[in-house]
């Protein structure tokens, strides 16, 4: 089968690898409906070391299941079915405490931008689709499987709800989906920072009140005037940057929150008198247990009331794939869906 | 009236100083009945730069009202009343949201370890103890002031219910009365890692299960081991170094939360994925807004269904205050009540 590999920064590459195969009585083979590229791929397109072996690529996708092992109840060969990010048994103690992220049996799938992928942990790791694989709302329930489930990570875990308000830092996907699930958590007041004005567009229409163009200090003061000089609730991090975490601790309100999902490009931080513990500050995230939200979520994309799916704004073929992380890198595209 | 002043790391003195006066309409002043020496006293008792000003000291006292501003409201001369050891409105809307140590007109007392105090925000900071200046409980009174209702802090904060392990960082009187506080919100595991035999055994008094003495990674492993190598589900920080930071990482369990009372000693540390983002965890916590706690949490000390008053192990003069401030820092004593 055909799949994408990244032999160093820039260079993403599509080949014939081995199709893949059973190796667990837990696992199932599904071929690839639709797969995307995700910004954190941007992270080891920007600084992966070049290597001859390439790496597989891709986190995100929904297809037919075609193989399953013997383990495996309650799905069926030819269902659709939508994958989280991590995969997951979705029955050990950390799963039903919610943090699937961090079960016993899990892992990260890192071989989605492919023809197949193997799925360990197939049972508690894929959800049954109600429609046909030619439906019209195949980009809007792939966010399922990592940036919609991401950004209400962000806003959930925050506690966003009516009495708050909510800034979103940066204009992603997972931002904009973040914003859309502040919308949906009943925020009033939800301010977008981000600089893309296509990307904050179809954040004002996921939600967004306000937007702040401007960047650290300036931001920070945007913000403040908008808040009148207080910051909001809840402050939802969806970049990664050292610069955005600390955007987030000039933007959020004593007793406020602090709710990273842009996965940290960065290990120490201020979290001090000054910064984090002084105004009793909450700072909370990870990557978000997608799989404890797909149910959840779903209603709402099936009836059409939410379209997180807008941010898809292009899709292109899996031989395509490295003019797509070009263009997610140049900023040419908020997310590219791929239909191999 | 006599007064404590510290001039410099180990240099405390108690000295004739002014008698506070009534400075705005909502002042009150207090005539001290009882103070206390704090662990966090012993900050500056390390490091603080010789001068030849003297800097007062203290911010926790009970004690009878002597006068009272125009318009302190609630209040009369010659209540006996405790204070939070932060000012507040309470009315503000930073005080409304429960977080009253950030106040739009609060502040820090810092001069109390004296015959009379001046209390700013008087309404909003003084709570009426309805028992007579002679009475038993002044000692678990007085940690209304801040111990007990710091430990509470952390303990709330983090969510503790019958369902949470915890585990205590901390042998001071915060990290005991931390204990108590998860003893009170039902937990019904509390390991508490502390290297005081006397201190570790009132720890078990009031509710510890376990007791780890090793440090670093160590204590860790010891922790892990109690848990099935899973840590817990909280972690209350009632230390403040950097290398307590580095344990709560150490002891939590994926998806848990790290609740710090300690005043942090260090400005950055790690929060990145192999830290703090990668399991999901929650750092939480900052200065507690005692004022919050002091009705809920009177009730149970009037009844005697708690006894908060028993990290007070040495009482003294208010000049032995110096002596006071050695027998702490020596770990002679938990605690020291102070009885102008």
């Amino acid at each position: 089968m055909r799949a994408t590999l990244m032999y160093g920064a820039g260079d993403v590459r599509v080949e014939d690898v081995p199709d893949p195969v059973l190796h667990e009585p837990t696992d199932a083979i599904v071929r690839v409906v639709r797969t995307c590229i995700c910004g954190s791929d941007l992270h080891p397109y920007h600084d992966m070391p070049a290597s001859a072996h390439g790496t597989r690529m891709g986190h995100e996708f929904l297809g037919v299941v075609e193989e399953l092992g013997p383990s495996v109840a309650g799905l069926e060969k030819g269902d659709l079915v939508v994958a989280s990010f991590a995969y997951q048994d979705n029955t050990c103690q950390f799963c039903r405490e919610g943090v699937q992220t961090s079960c016993r049996h899990g892992g990260f799938f890192s071989e989605a931008q492919a023809e197949m992928v193997r799925v360990p942990q197939a049972a508690g790791t894929l959800v049954r689709l109600p429609v046909g694989a030619d439906s019209a709302l195949l980009p809007s329930l792939l966010t399922l499987a990592d940036v919609y489930g991401t950004g209400y990570h962000a806003a959930t875990r925050a506690n966003v709800n009516p009495r708050t308000t909510v800034t979103v830092i940066g204009d992603g996907a997972v931002g904009l989906l973040a914003v859309l699930s502040a919308k949906q958590l009943g925020a009033e007041r939800i301010i977008l920072m981000g600089r893309h004005k296509a990307r904050t567009d179809l954040g004002v229409e996921f939600g967004a009140t306000d937007v702040v163009a401007e960047r650290g200090e300036e931001g920070v003061a945007a913000v403040r005037e908008l808040t009148s000089g207080d910051g909001t609730h809840a402050v939802l991090e969806a970049v990664g940057y050292k610069q955005a975490y600390q955007q987030a601790l000039g933007v959020v309100r004593p007793g406020g929150v602090i709710s990273r999902v842009g996965v940290p490009q960065y290990d120490e931080a201020p979290i001090g008198f000054g910064s984090l513990f002084g105004p009793n500050l909450t700072l909370i995230g990870g990557p978000a247990p997608v799989r404890a939200y797909i149910e959840q979520l779903l209603p709402d994309v099936l009836d059409g009331k939410v379209e997180p799916g807008k941010v898809f704004d292009r899709t292109i073929s899996l031989d395509e794939v490295p003019d797509g992380y070009r263009a997610m890198d140049r900023r040419e595209a908020i997310k590219i869906l791929v239909q191999p």
